[in-house]
């Protein structure tokens, strides 16, 4: 049996925060704002909302690939974000999308576009839905059909030889990493989203996996791509590398279904690591904190996992009292034991000031040793976490973006200061954290976290003044609007302040070339035709 | 005093091989193909080839950056490839620019695209000269400049706490290391034209140094770039990671001059190397030797060097005698020994019947050792024989490419058949040699090379013979027309196959928009509005 799909929150309806969850959590939480009104808001009926009747009619040799039930048409409105749990927790139905549709081939999806083209529908790409910038929303007037990838979700082929596979788009992490595993690979690629996102998904929004360094990006694991655009199908060729002209791959990686609907990609995989081994290391200052894990970022090591948590990070979420943060860093390999790795990066985090605490070292190809399982515990209750607190007019929410070292200490004093500043002007109180989710030998990508207390019924509107605070700050300062979360609809301001002016013509040309009747994904990267609300 | 650059072959004048060089090369060579006729034919003089005099004139405030020398005009009309030198060693002038320009700002740069955009005459950037893929010859029949970019040759600002530089374009690679050496930093991409080539060739063409596996290609080195496009300046932000929207950069990454001219890039660059070492492994089987560099490449240990040569090669240039072939393995880090690395490479290659040699071990911090230092001195002869042959009537080049590991077999099967079908067919007899310059968990980047007695007047189609002939079996197999070469023109029929339809469709429009009038470096990727001949 499947479980249900949330509506209106995070993943499935039956993994939702138990009630003894629920109350831990908001005995954590009560101590932290101690004068929130923590009252539960039931999500509403999808049935009372009133929403419209589609406006689309499909033809017979089509019908079947579409579904016109409401709370599947609201449930493919809106992506996972908080301002997205928050409209639907009170019942906000603009712009809904008219029909949901499942191709169940490429052929389905050439079938779709050339009738959504003829008939001036727009088209919204949509993979597990997991967007948290707008990217699946319907946020324009006129009419809209969400295509969900989902049908098209096998693994077509695998190449032990070169460590590749053929991969349907709609396919969703887990399903992926079951079929590879019986071929002793892996595609290593595990975002917090990694149970309800798609690799379609992952490829059109330039997405982050879980590692911290090296194969960070999607981008990097991706041998070819096939998409059906409205001019055509591209697919590029499978190559280990090339320098024939600008690479047809980069230009579909990240273009979040505004240009083609990815259908399959050749991913380069892995073998399943045997050895590993994972050391979490307390500073008691922020600066020495963030120099050592420059230092390692810059070593030629390449850890499987450097995450610097501040000090607010590291008590809510690691439960570690700090004054200046914790490191983890952790090596893994298929091929070798990782002792020289992990003690030449130990010796540089002592160098400055690190205290090496646990090492943990993994149990050998067993299971729970597995990274993605890993990931599973140490992340899969958040977003649940994040849903039940919106329930009780919390705003929790993040935020991420990156910047090069140089600029780190004043970029996060800068985006520090008008998070706090915002959070204390819209919601009186909250706290501020910062982790790096990813580093790099030129900077780190830091994530921030806000907890603040909100007002039910205000709460997108407490979220947006806050987001615009800290994102004008993250553009002021030489951030990117987005290291791995994708523009979507909600970064749009930002974006175009950061996307160098030319480049915005040749996007928009190129766009103008492939999806000429301008109905894929409306309003994501550029402006359209459509009327943008 | 600065050396002059030859006109018609590779280098400087002065650099040419001496008359001792020159004899022991041909007693070499004429050990393989003992009928040759080996007369040497000296370079015409520039001033007797009937040079027409330029179409074009320049306003009077920009008349200084112009050049209307016919030397420095022939220089700048043709790569170094052997068809190049072939062509010019018999005094065919075809297709020469107009006028040499030379900017000596960004301003000086908007200006002239300006001038030339409003009298329609075609624009070729030109930063070292080296294309060996006909990337900066005018081969159309309207009037041409070429924007010599070698004024812009400034490292403007270096951040050592990102390791980080911003480099102006036209900086040739030995300049650029001299200006980065004081402060203890490397960009370490090392192509065998370093000496020849520039940044900003480097950035157009998707260059790739000489480290084998992990920053093969200048794409990964590269932070942001800054370009002069006809219709503005653009410019990405200096970000370590990003996910916002497809990467500017990467369009312009591979645009060989079609898009816009780079002007400037902060660039990503590394600590010397202090720690080193370099092994030679000798194999008796060719297929095992290729399944040991295989293992290597997917281990995970990202070696600076990991170059398989086969049998004809490593006979050729390595002078080693095997039935097999050589793999040479090397580590180098400015952080920690690397022994655990090197021991684990030499394990896996045991472990494929490879016998270890000689291992050598870098001298710490010595310029002798330094990479840059080792790459001049196995390949900095090798164009200038090139050359010195080429007078001689052989028929000596290289050609390159990539394919994933499972068809590696049946490709170079075909592509050598196809090789050595065409070189006797056109040539009588000849060499086909075959190394790995790269290698990719999913792939090598197999480079050949072939060495076959000409006649003189008939060599350039007789390469082109054998050219077109292991063209097309590199696109009939699934390979890439090139690795790092570039597509410039003499690749355009295979280009055409390999990339995707609607990406050209793409691509098209995006120079539409940015060079309306079609003036950048007319024929290269794209069609153009004006005559190809």
């Amino acid at each position: 049996m499947v479980s249900k799909r949330s509506w209106w929150g995070w993943g499935t309806q039956d993994a939702a925060l138990s009630d003894s969850e629920v109350a831990t959590l908001v005995g954590r939480v009560s101590a932290l704002v101690p004068e929130h009104d923590f009252t539960d808001h039931e999500p509403p009926d999808p049935a009372s909302l009133g929403v419209a009747a589609p406006r689309v009619v499909v033809p017979a040799a089509l019908a079947g690939l579409f579904s016109a039930d409401v709370e599947d048409r609201l449930g493919h409105s809106r992506g996972k974000a908080f301002r997205d749990v928050a409209r639907s927790l009170v019942g906000d139905v603009t712009h809904v999308v008219d029909l949901v549709a499942r191709p169940t081939s490429e052929a389905d999806v050439i079938d779709i576009l050339e009738f959504c083209t003829g008939a001036d529908i727009a088209v919204i790409p949509y993979g597990g839905g997991s967007s948290v910038v707008g990217g699946v929303e319907p946020r324009f007037d006129g009419p809209a059909v969400s295509l969900d990838l989902s049908r098209l979700d096998q693994v077509l082929e695998i190449d032990t030889i070169s460590r590749a596979a053929r991969v349907q788009a709609g396919v969703l992490g887990p399903d992926l990493e079951a079929q590879l595993r019986p071929a002793g690979l892996t595609l290593r690629h595990f975002p917090q989203s990694f149970e309800f996102s798609s690799l379609g998904g992952w490829l059109a929004t330039r997405a982050g996996g879980h590692f911290a360094t090296l194969y960070t990006h999607i981008d990097d694991l991706t041998e070819s791509i096939r998409a059906v655009t409205p001019v055509g199908v591209t697919e590029s060729r499978r190559l280990p590398g090339s320098g024939a002209g600008p690479s047809p791959d980069r230009m579909l990686l990240g273009s979040e279904g505004t240009l083609g609907v990815i259908t399959e990609a050749w991913m380069r995989l892995q073998d399943r690591p045997v050895f590993g081994a994972t050391a979490t290391i307390a500073f008691d200052n922020w600066d020495r904190a963030v120099d050592a894990t420059r230092a390692v970022a810059q070593a030629g090591l390449y850890p499987t996992n450097c995450r610097l948590l501040d000090p607010a990070e590291a008590l809510i979420n690691a439960g570690r009292a700090t004054t200046g943060g914790i490191l983890i860093i952790a090596f893994e390999s298929a091929d070798h034991p990782i002792d020289a790795w992990l003690e030449r990066a130990l010796e540089i985090v002592r160098g400055h000031g690190g205290e090496v605490g646990s090492i943990r070292r993994r149990e050998e190809s067993t299971e729970a040793g597995d990274s993605s399982t890993a990931w599973r515990s140490s992340f899969i209750r958040m977003p649940y976490q994040r849903d039940a607190l919106a329930r009780r007019s919390m705003v929790v929410e993040t935020f991420e973006t990156a910047c090069t070292w140089d600029r780190f200490d004043a970029f996060h004093d800068a985006v520090t200061t008008a998070a706090r500043e915002a959070v204390t002007a819209v919601c009186g109180a909250g706290v501020v954290t910062c982790r790096f989710t990813h580093v790099y030998p030129d900077g780190p990508a830091p994530y921030y976290g806000i907890y603040a207390p909100g007002r039910w019924g205000a709460l997108v509107n407490q979220w947006d003044e806050i987001k615009a605070a800290v994102s004008q700050a993250i553009i002021d300062n030489g951030g990117t609007i987005t290291h791995h979360h994708a523009v979507g609809r909600d970064h749009r301001p930002w974006y175009d302040r950061q996307r160098p002016d030319p480049f915005a013509l040749a996007l928009r040309a190129a766009k103008g070339a492939l999806d000429p009747a301008g109905i894929l994904n409306p309003g994501v990267l550029l402006g359209s035709g459509k009327a943008v609300t």
